[in-house]
């Protein structure tokens, strides 16, 4: 097993600071970006946070992120905006229509901002924090490369195109960020490093039978979408809609240029203290998560928790005791 | 197995029509809602067409439908609208917050109605139809009585839920219409009657393993929800979302008065004209759905589909041949 340093929040956006700054980042955008992959971290999202940063640095210096790009408006229909990214830094984008979706939601009711052109947004369920914390309830998709196939066959041609929700709850949030893959290949790979079966299928072996075994998947490249023909259809769906609402590129488009670049995305903002006080709004949410809380769980010693429920927990415990970072991924982003 | 009798279209309908008028419904309501029962059953979604029928009539004589309801807007912030569905047909309700959705995007880009006190809107796919062959994009989403335990738990505490989506495509539409479930009672009963395995697991048995014999499901009351923790968390957020921006009950609350009545639900119109022209749009899904059909099936004797693509063939044969009706619904429906 790889070691583990603990460290504290500031000092890793101050490396992440650091290393932006020496690959071309502007002043703005890098604090901005390092502090929004300091962010994943500490929330404990480390595949998209520090685990992930290398791979964006890499992606800058290929020259398929440009880390001072910003969107551009290309067309508006008052509630609904059509923004280029300019294949600026996926986060950085993600962010600013994030923003901009709840100010036209202010002056709107509900606004929708849809970006062609841009990068990996890292962890969706970021945008979704940011705007619940804010008042605001949130709708937010990408699309991605092709990596599962579709209901019914053998090759790759969906993305696995996470879809967020947030919704503002007790000064935090509940927040629903799920990709249409019922396990990322990051997820295959480390079961299969650890020896340990997948707790439920994940996809196909090369004989056709549904498997436990994250390397007969890693073979087969036949993951699941998560409900079989449900998921399959939905992930088809929100690349469809990403590509209507956006006037970009679609998973097949992305897919045929093998590096995943140029991205569509939809953001979502929903001003709802226009419609409802914020205590009605409260007491409805206390009532559905208390309900859920009285669940009686499978296994005894598990509580049925509220998507977020966890992220709350493992920010607090970062915060206190450092973040958890691999040793070696520590050492290499050091080296940058 | 039951026998089948082949009902023209126009039959079907003037029979609906027939039994609408009997139990109080007035000539406009009587026709609309015979038509959407007729189209869903053309459509071939028979368990919320011809076979929910009966027990349609059934809540109206109870009281728990009020046939001549008309929805009532309480409150409007410009693009989003909050109407009382006044315990309404849910089919017309939901047609009318479909329309009117419409027309906010029209005004507004993209419209939005939230709707609480309506009813179970049996086939979300109908308002997907009618808003993506108008043009509009289309999203929409009702909460449900609960039918099923979160992830982990043993007990029923979220609803299934429907979400659905609409897409314009060649005069026709891409239609998505999926409840978070795997698989419905009636599907499960349908299993069990003629002693078929599921074709994945759809639940726990008693002994906590996870099951495709559907008799061990409707045993133990435990069906899964799609993506396993997935779908348990897109369940509650479905719930969640259509609660905070309806003002409406939740699941919680509906489950507690013992009949699923009262529900609140989401309807989203996105007016893509005002963004690219229909050329574009039409080229970029044509595009999605090439890729798509050429994926390599798993079993070469079946083509790999889009949502909606079976339906427009049943419909096609439907109105060619008839519709499939079992003998014994239809007796029971003449005798109404």
């Amino acid at each position: 097993m790889p070691e583990v340093v603990r460290i504290p929040f500031e000092q890793l956006k101050t490396e992440f600071s650091r290393v932006l700054g020496r690959i071309g980042f502007q002043t703005e955008p890098m604090q901005r970006c390092a502090n929004l992959f300091a962010e994943n971290t500490l929330d404990g999202i480390y595949s998209h946070g520090v685990n992930r940063f290398p791979r964006f640095v890499q992606y800058v210096k290929d020259g398929y992120v440009l880390p001072n790009a910003k969107p551009e408006m290309k067309q508006r229909a008052r509630a609904i905006e059509q923004w280029d990214g300019r294949l600026g830094p996926g986060p950085l984008n993600a962010l600013f229509a994030t923003e901009r979706a709840i100010d036209l939601s202010k002056e709107h009711g509900i606004g929708c901002v849809a970006l062609h052109n841009t990068n990996h947004w890292m962890r969706g369920g970021h945008y979704a924090w940011k705007a619940a914390k804010a008042g605001f309830v949130f709708i937010g998709w990408t699309n991605t490369t092709s990596n599962m196939p579709a209901w019914g066959a053998v090759d790759c041609r969906l993305g696995n195109n996470p879809l967020v929700f947030g919704v503002p709850f007790k000064n935090e949030a509940v927040v629903l960020d799920m990709a249409m893959s019922q396990f990322s290949y990051g997820s295959l790979e480390s079961h299969q490093l650890k020896s340990v079966r997948l707790p439920v299928p994940g996809g196909y072996n090369r004989d056709g039978d549904l498997t436990t075994d994250a390397s007969e998947i890693l073979e087969s490249r036949r993951a699941l979408p998560i409900g079989y023909w449900k998921g399959s259809g939905l992930a088809l769906l929100l690349d469809i809609l990403a590509v209507v609402l956006s006037g970009g590129l679609s998973t097949a488009q992305i897919s045929r240029r093998g590096t995943e670049f140029a991205l569509s995305q939809v953001f979502i903002a929903f001003d709802i203290s226009q419609l409802s006080n914020y205590r009605t709004i409260q007491q409805s949410l206390e009532d559905i998560v208390n309900d859920l809380h009285e669940s009686v769980p499978a296994d005894e010693t598990q509580k049925i928790l509220y998507p977020g429920e966890r992220v709350l927990r493992t920010r607090q415990e970062n915060l206190k005791n450092g973040i958890p970072v691999d040793q070696t991924i520590w050492e290499e982003i050091r080296s940058l």
